[in-house]
């Protein structure tokens, strides 16, 4: 038996997920978590490999510095344009977009813009495994 | 000291990978590897634990139907639209859509369109690993 979890739209601060059945495809805008208070997130898929999940920035929030041992993220942008930090540098990117974060890489996202930036982030292994 | 290891658009099959230092922004539709014969594939980031790729497909390519024991696959379209073939299932995706291939389920592409077909193709762990 293969053991996976697939969840929509779970708020990881409200605890809740939602098991799904494959196969099933995702558009990433309707899973989004967007919240007044700070970045709202999301998970699509879940294993003890990886993780896939959503990370929603209205105008002026952001995610700070941070780094993950023995995990790589890759971020794609989605939706809109942000500042992402990694390894001491400030990048620009926009929808369409990829940035990888070895494992260890201080990364970090801010969107100064006043538009929505919505970011597919992916971390293998799964920090949950 | 960390071990990464990125290229640019690393034609597998012509065995050469081109280093580069990070941070850089990917912009996949750069590095796609297209090919007259059948589905080309580059290689944007690769460590043991990730392996973040490009299939590119030309009207009529495919990818046959196969399966990655301990591996899991996320597509996301990228540009162009295609069928991906998952557990049994016929699934029409479009760029933005997003589908994971946990580890063990078969899955394959199609483009039946007369457009190219561009897909971001993420394996945790890598399979080189």
């Amino acid at each position: 038996m293969v053991t996976r979890r697939c969840v929509f739209a779970a708020n990881e601060n409200a605890g809740k997920l939602r098991p799904m059945d494959h196969p099933v495809v995702l558009k990433p805008a309707e899973h989004a978590a967007w919240r007044p208070d700070k970045m709202g997130k999301s998970t699509l898929f879940e294993s003890p490999r990886l993780m896939v999940g959503l990370n929603a920035f209205e105008p002026g929030q952001s995610h700070a510095l941070h780094a993950h041992a023995g995990m790589d993220k890759l971020y794609f942008v989605v939706e809109g344009e942000g500042l992402f930090l990694l390894d001491g540098s400030e990048l620009s990117m926009r929808a369409g977009d990829v940035l990888v974060a070895p494992e260890g890489v201080p990364h970090g996202v801010t969107n100064p813009s006043g538009a929505r930036l919505l970011v597919l982030a992916v971390l293998a292994p799964s920090p949950r495994s």
